[in-house]
């Protein structure tokens, strides 16, 4: 299995995450900006999910709140910037426990033989709020997603 | 006369801009938020400002067009994250002419003795970005900027 490549050099504020699925690059690119299908997959495991908004277009806006198991709320949001497309999907990203710290996202889906190569490059505002992202667990939230991203691929390609 | 110290450190993706204005923090704040004194500031001397849009507050959007000599337009637009303070006003930052290329400012106003230090950090996302702003010839752009503000807070502090 393809594992979730996690990259952040020292002394830059970016992370980039890399991983291929075995997917076409528009199913993937539906569960991206489709929220019934975003909703089952990001996020760890153990929390749920509840989509607020989720204005998919130039100048729209997203939040949605994570809920763990003790019924802690953490909330998210943020605005996309440009027309979502496959080639790049362009937002920003707030946790709103830590109100100011923004973070810039870009998506970009490269299909390869069939299957599709997903690169998420987050640019935050200092190495200190990188850093922060990466403390703070960041880590088994983006694998938890991705491997359930790539069981929900597998369903929606065999139904 | 205090001069625009413009930082770019190389290998990262900012650029750090610093300058000290003789004036009240409360009344720079208002020369960056009031659209009617902006426009009296903002931009090389040579350019003219027209805002379209100017809502100052978490989710807000601002767009505004310069226009030189010989009528070419230059549009440039974003969105306010946060509610804007003296403390802390972050926002997205778009050119039109390079679609994709977002970058975030923090804006920070600190009085020293009743002078106001002004700070501002872009963040973008990549070197190439940054080098390319740089290279735009920005620095024209904000030293410009900088003494035209200078000289509307002392019209505004002589009236």
């Amino acid at each position: 299995m393809v594992k979730t490549q996690i990259t952040a050099e020292p002394g830059t504020s970016q992370i980039i995450i890399e991983r291929e699925f075995d997917a076409p690059r528009d199913l993937v690119f539906r569960a991206y900006t489709d929220p019934e299908l975003l909703v089952q997959w990001m996020g760890p495991r153990d929390l749920t999910m509840k989509i607020e908004e989720f204005d998919v277009r130039d100048g729209g806006k997203w939040r949605y709140i994570s809920t763990d198991a003790d019924g802690n709320d953490y909330g998210f949001h943020g605005v996309f910037h440009g027309t979502p497309s496959p080639d790049a999907t362009v937002q920003t990203f707030e946790f709103e426990g830590v109100p100011g710290h923004v973070a810039l996202e870009k998506l970009t889906l490269e299909e390869r033989d069939g299957r599709t190569h997903v690169r998420t490059v987050s640019s935050f505002q200092s190495v200190e709020d990188r850093d922060g992202m990466v403390a703070s667990g960041m880590e088994r939230g983006v694998r938890d997603s991705d491997e359930r991203l790539e069981e929900l691929l597998a369903r929606l390609q065999n139904d």
